[in-house]
């Protein structure tokens, strides 16, 4: 007897309730309620090879409902992955298993991204597709062609990231993008009636994409539907009607369906329902070869594309582009712009010294696609080299993300684990707020993507508190594998950016002045400084050392300032820059012994918070900052306000000497 | 001759655009835009009394497009407000004027709420209008029958937030809720072609909305507009076609108009073709004498109002509700659970404690409205004393948000701004970051909003990294004016409910188990303990005390094994609970000192990062607690992998002794 697309969803569903229950955690509703579907997706749609799952043109399959995950792991398993062995299914959620309880694209090969905070998925899908279309237009056709699915459920759909991700993609005409919508009505919480009215093919048609609507249970109306989907020039929603927990007897259709072991009585009614009388995690045979043989579909594709790579003029371009790899002569470029920017002796402000920076660097590398959230002019993350991307013009390198932070963060992730990119943009700090998950989500999965965040104190002034950060650059240090720069000029912003492209396992952010601040780096040297986090920016002079000043970004002006000050008091105390924390706190603690001056009385100063200073600074050190919000008035007036001064800081080093 | 609409709105468009050049920074383009439109509203149809600002059944305007916070200051002004005075309008955006760069509800008495953080006006006014219709409800048409205006920019609309906030109001069938779409088709970044294509109107309809355009620039088409909307049996979505820098001769129509001063050629253009040719900041007698006017519109109203209040039955429950007054019974009531609490001496999640405890509070203070994003059964926080509130049973207090942290966060900050309600809301902790920009503005506006945040580390376990906060609470603790409460077991959640629900001046944040714990407090005290921020919990047994463990929450029981484990190696030590850092904080220097024993060698046990622990430990201080990401396994392996046990507790405090 043939092999039906039943029987090869059936064997995802058995895997997956057999997987839930022995954890006794997880979430078997969507598996049950979308295993049909996905099985006509990856037996006969998607473009993936299990034995190659780095295959640059594979197609991206993205499960936005990341709870959903032993759907994925199931179908990885069952078409050939090595990654995931019955095993690991065995041992869902358990420690050291390739199948954590939502899926992790740096613990799974072949999960693309990892999921599970609501609306990320299909967000970082947005920025899979505008990388597909970007790397197509640079390198054509034969070399970059393929789609990004997307599985995405209720909970996506409610979260305002999605949104904002589907406004984005239906403005740049991302047809060949495609979501489908696990439509079975329920969330955590029950009916979602509890909590929702939206028409949600009416909402995505209002955002510029097409819908569709599909009995998620039928294979023919699922294939009918793909089929078209990929004859669009819309990106492209199916809403999938499903009934989650398909197949259980008590629990389908209900909010209980959606997660937790469904207990023994349970999944034998399922066993009875679908007609799978087989022992927990196993599958018959001839489901096993139907699904290895679906694994193989796409052989020949990849084979035909190899070889089309191999003959390609874009070849070593291409790898390199993939590789991520950096340009040989960045180096000298940066070193000659911080020569040019250290002779210069401007006072600028460090955003507008990122602009000048920028200009060099995306010059010479062309996988540097910038953006901002509707503040281009503002973040100066715009530069001659980056026309803007639209639909009319893939090969552009700048996107207009309009004001949607999070998105525009999320899809920063998706071009990142894409490859072939290396996407900045910029807002401004106190927006990080915005975008937080989305950056934590690319801290986790080490994605090299760099966030231009300006405006970075009350330093910005007259806007206000709601647009003066205090507390977000601490907030953004305390997240484990972010590192957070605060250049103090033109020269330490040069070699941060430096430091962010080198910087290929997780984000960097950059926090940059709105004001002018004096330049910081007057002497050249070829050496990047601020590689160590922390350096002595200006020795103690005459006389028996007193004292250290420590200050970041625009506030090294003030520690100068008041070193020159103390030094006519003949009180003599060094000046420590300190552009990345998080880089000085990985130095050998020798190094960071005496760049502090050891047991010398330590004064920080920086305008925001001293939250975390106290690592360095010590409990009965001084701190010369913010310890609440800002106000509303002309930036030099709320630095006298907020008594963030060259004379506090005096104060506070007389205090302890 | 007659003084029209437009004569009005020319004299918010002059102190405007006068006060944006005075300042030399500012937004002057929506004012210019909005003016003739926001004329008509404050003419004809918005209910509120200059004299009386805080007159509870006032409607309630928001301008969600905060920038252009001129325009709202010159209305305040024009009508009347005795906060905004024509000086203060002259020192717009300098210290100490009522003016801010952004409108400051604090600041400003007439301001509803604090926007310029876009999409937060919107999401905030959503929560008022929910807060009108549950005391309208509770009270009576004759007390509480209002309407919330808004004006809304496109980046508002741009902002994922707004689709969680207008889901929500579409689904709540919030027909007073009315939104002006100041529909000028630019952003800063230049027209709203360059980065959007949505239908707004078609998105506003699939959410539930009702939708109608409307010319901008002429009154009558105004008029009726906003009369048909007063008549909706939804919310009611206008998109108000207008020109930004309306009157501005180069700059009308452009992304150039949105703001920053203009400069004197343009403003002198303007003057021309509005005709109208009075100095700066002078406006003609008879067009502020209409104003006045305008101003006095719902004195009868009002009158009549109070009078009705003055014979309601309702009246000292009404005057209490809006003063956010606590019945007198409650402290007493939390004193008995406690009680039960420490002699019942279970283990059980802080989360659960949490439910009881609420189950206890919701049934004495009726203002306390609840609810969670799509967790009510993890966050427990429906007790039976909240029934849903629905578009049917206004009177329910249990707000089913659906997967909408953010909105959830922005619309408890309305609730409360609006008055008569006090709301708390669950979600994961580590969603906080979906939520934060909101959590924020709460703090900065010090609404009081409980946002309870439970599976607060990796002790949620197989639900992995995505879902366990590490730098969370950290997070938290560096924003200004949030309290951050970790409670330890069933007594000091109690405790920590209690000094939450004293908390009137800010937001406060409980982070619980999902995990048991075991008993801490076991002998009863009247006394809060929590209130004090740490206290000793176990004083060091017998000998010479060597060293400090300090914890919170679920790991104060491993410091109090690792206590007893040092104890039978001899080595005395207390254990410090420390359920509020900031509370802690806020004590005297002696207090602190004692409590923390002084020089005493000290480790902290926090299932969390290091980051602002060493202000009470000492950079030399040990820690016991995360510095990565968490994992997907049971959540005690999970404690084992990452090292948080009484063993390494232990050692850290040998390593110290």
């Amino acid at each position: 007897m043939a092999v039906t697309n039943r029987d090869m969803a059936n064997a995802v569903r058995a895997l997956s309730m057999d997987a839930v229950e022995a954890a006794k955690s997880g979430h078997v509703g969507l598996p049950l309620g979308m295993a049909d579907a996905a099985t006509v997706l990856f037996r006969k749609f998607l473009k993936f090879d299990p034995k190659d799952p780095n295959w640059a043109d594979r197609d991206r399959f993205v499960l936005s409902a990341g709870h959903g995950s032993m759907l994925i792991y199931s179908l990885l398993h069952l078409t050939g992955y090595a990654s995931v062995s019955r095993d690991d299914i065995r041992n869902f959620r358990q420690m050291g298993a390739s199948t954590p309880g939502h899926p992790e694209n740096f613990v799974t090969t072949g999960v693309e991204t990892t999921t599970g905070p609501l609306g990320q998925g299909i967000a970082t899908a947005v920025g899979m597709a505008i990388a597909e279309r970007h790397l197509n237009a640079r390198f054509g056709n034969d070399l970059v062609d393929h789609r990004t699915w997307v599985v995405a459920g209720d909970g996506c759909l409610m979260e305002g990231l999605s949104q904002e991700a589907i406004t984005l993609a239906g403005h740049m005409k991302l047809n060949k993008l495609i979501v489908l919508f696990d439509d079975n009505a329920v969330t955590i919480d029950g009916s979602t009636d509890l909590s929702d009215s939206t028409d949600q093919c009416a909402r995505f048609e209002a955002s510029g994409w097409i819908s569709r609507r599909v009995d998620g249970h039928d294979e023919k109306d699922v294939e009918a539907a793909l089929k078209w989907a990929t004859k669009q020039k819309k990106p492209v929603f199916l809403a999938v009607k499903t009934i989650i927990g398909f197949g259980a007897p008590k629990l389908a259709g209900t909010g209980k369906a959606h997660g937790g072991p469904y207990g023994a009585e349970e999944i034998d009614g399922i066993r009875k329902s679908l007609n799978w009388p087989h022992a927990p995690f196993e599958v018959p045979e001839a489901i096993e070869k139907a699904w290895a043989k679906a694994g193989e579909r796409s052989v020949a594709e990849h084979a035909a594309w190899k070889k089309r790579l191999a003959a390609s003029p874009h070849k070593g371009e291409f790898n390199a582009a993939i590789a991520g790899r950096l340009p040989k002569n960045l180096g000298k470029a940066i070193i000659k712009h911080k020569k040019a920017v250290a002779e210069g002796g401007a006072s600028k402000a460090t955003r507008v010294w990122s602009g000048e920076a920028l200009e060099v660097i995306t010059g010479l590398v062309p996988e540097m696609v910038g953006g901002s959230a509707d503040l281009s002019g503002s973040n100066n993350t715009k530069t001659s080299h980056t026309a803007p991307m639209t639909p009319k013009s893939w090969s552009g390198r700048y996107i207009h993300y309009g004001v949607r932070e999070h998105a525009m963060a999320a899809a920063m992730n998706g071009m990142a684990l894409h490859g072939g990119i290396i996407p900045y943009s910029g807002t401004f700090l106190v927006f990080a707020d915005y975008s937080r998950a989305a950056i934590r989500l690319g801290a986790l999965m080490g994605t090299q993507v760099i966030h231009v965040m300006t405006h970075d104190s009350i330093g910005l002034g007259e806007d206000g508190p709601t647009h003066q950060p205090v507390e977000h650059v601490a907030s953004l240090r305390a997240m484990p594998n972010m590192v957070v720069f605060r250049p103090a000029d033109g020269v330490e912003t040069a070699e941060c950016w430096e430091l962010a492209l080198h910087r290929n396992d997780g984000p960097a952010t950059m926090a940059l002045t709105r004001q002018n601040v004096a330049p910081a780096r007057k002497t050249h040297t070829d050496e990047n400084l601020s590689a160590k986090g922390g350096y002595v920016l200006s020795p103690a002079g005459k006389g028996k050392e007193r004292g250290v000043l420590i200050a970041t970004g625009s506030e090294v002006e003030i520690a100068l300032k008041a070193q020159a000050m103390l030094a006519e008091e003949g009180i003599a105390v060094r000046v420590v820059s300190m552009p990345s924390m998080e880089l000085f706190g990985q130095q050998d603690a020798a190094y960071r012994a005496e760049t502090l001056g050891k047991e010398l009385p330590k004064v920080a100063i920086e305008a925001g918070v001293r939250f975390g200073w106290d690592r360095w600074i010590g409990a009965d050190g001084g701190f010369v900052g913010m310890d609440s919000f800002g106000a509303s008035a002309p930036y030099q007036k709320l630095y006298q306000h907020f008594g963030i001064t060259a004379e506090a800081a005096v104060a506070a080093i007389k205090e302890r000497v």
